[in-house]
């Protein structure tokens, strides 16, 4: 798992950018947190979708990833149930089914009151490859 | 629409920071652009399913709020269809139905030579106040 | 509770064309059991995706029509987890969330031996007329 | 394209008791009709998500198979755009990509009148295996 959490903090750019944090990584399970900051909002002064999203695929990545195969994104629905303005949120994604080629993932993501933001359920493909190309 | 366009440019945050430029608005309809740039990147080297997200849901904010009424998003689904590494993206929105109280939009993502890279459906709810508060 | 689940009985008739029993409603959420018989098989000799989609709308609908205003379905996702044969299916629906104009369920179905079976998220408007018209 | 055509039109029973005819399959495409019937209502008097979304399913399913491999549904999304009470509905589907593993399909459902009803999305695992055992 060290070794899954290592790779996410140091090769996901896109993550760094945003401001997002890997705390946990277990089997089929990741937690992540998001401080707001002023570059994460929308014109309507909330927390930007696509930033609730980033935070949420970013679980679903190390979630879908720590079986220690390649786990490639395929589809995604979310559900956008709550603005959120400011202070803390977290990500926690849970493994709900595991096959030969396919995972399924939900994300909770929360704020820290522990109100629910947003729903997130994706689908990974497995690939052969591990995910740690020297393993 | 160019009050719009103005909105979006000045006050989404979050598309700046990820570098994003919206083209074009009309009724029911947006154009945005995103040059790939190393913080688009996930751990696998690829562009992140967070910047195709955010990537197409400007482009869905825009068409969706271009009928003058705040629309927010209540829930999308996104498949990823083929990675893209380098070069630049664009994202369309296109209203597939409207009516009172939802919009449904399709984005498509193709990447410079037209490939689809990623496809989007979202589901705004119209509020009944305006986008933009003065007018 | 008891009117909802006496409406739903009598007037939703696809639900008992496909042999869908509702089982219990309780303010945002429902039960409901469907036998597996051969005409919801598809060609691959498993339960087809429509007779899964049907249980775990109609659960979905109990659940978001429990509060007492009628609420519609605008859009589902629906993860297929592993196929089904034979034997009891059961779907569960529970509400995730819900404010003035809308709740989002999540409905989960499994089979006999309690494993997930497929994973489906509703979002439904909520009318501000009642689900019963003499209520 | 006759086998798949025969291979579903014989073998897919749910489709049969909702009434569900194929009309066409062409590679990665496939064509089919519903005539609203009072057994596909739901307790609102429209036509049932759950017979749309085996209208929907079954045009997928013959377009993700007419590539000749047995190809299942990994998970969907659809949206309900606007309610439908009676006369004939048409579901075609269209192939949005298509690799070695994966097949991504869109099928739109519409009325006698051309007007949008509900818009599916789905993803297909393609399996290594033939879709009819003797080919």
């Amino acid at each position: 798992m060290q070794k899954t959490l290592d790779f996410f903090r140091e090769n996901d750019q896109y993550a760094k950018h945003s401001g997002i944090e890997l705390l946990e990584v277990k089997a089929g399970w990741a937690r992540v947190k998001m401080t707001i900051q002023p570059f994460h909002l929308n014109g309507a002064g909330t927390v930007h979708g696509g930033a609730l999203f980033t935070l949420a695929d970013y679980a679903f990545a190390a979630a879908a990833n720590s079986r220690g195969r390649l786990a490639l994104a395929i589809n995604i629905s979310m559900s956008f149930v709550k603005a959120a303005y400011d202070g803390v949120l977290y990500g926690e994604a849970e493994e709900l089914s595991l096959n030969h080629h396919l995972g399924t993932y939900q994300v909770k993501i929360v704020d820290d009151k522990q109100r629910l933001i947003a729903l997130f359920n994706g689908t990974a493909y497995r690939k052969n490859e591990p995910l740690i190309g020297d393993e």
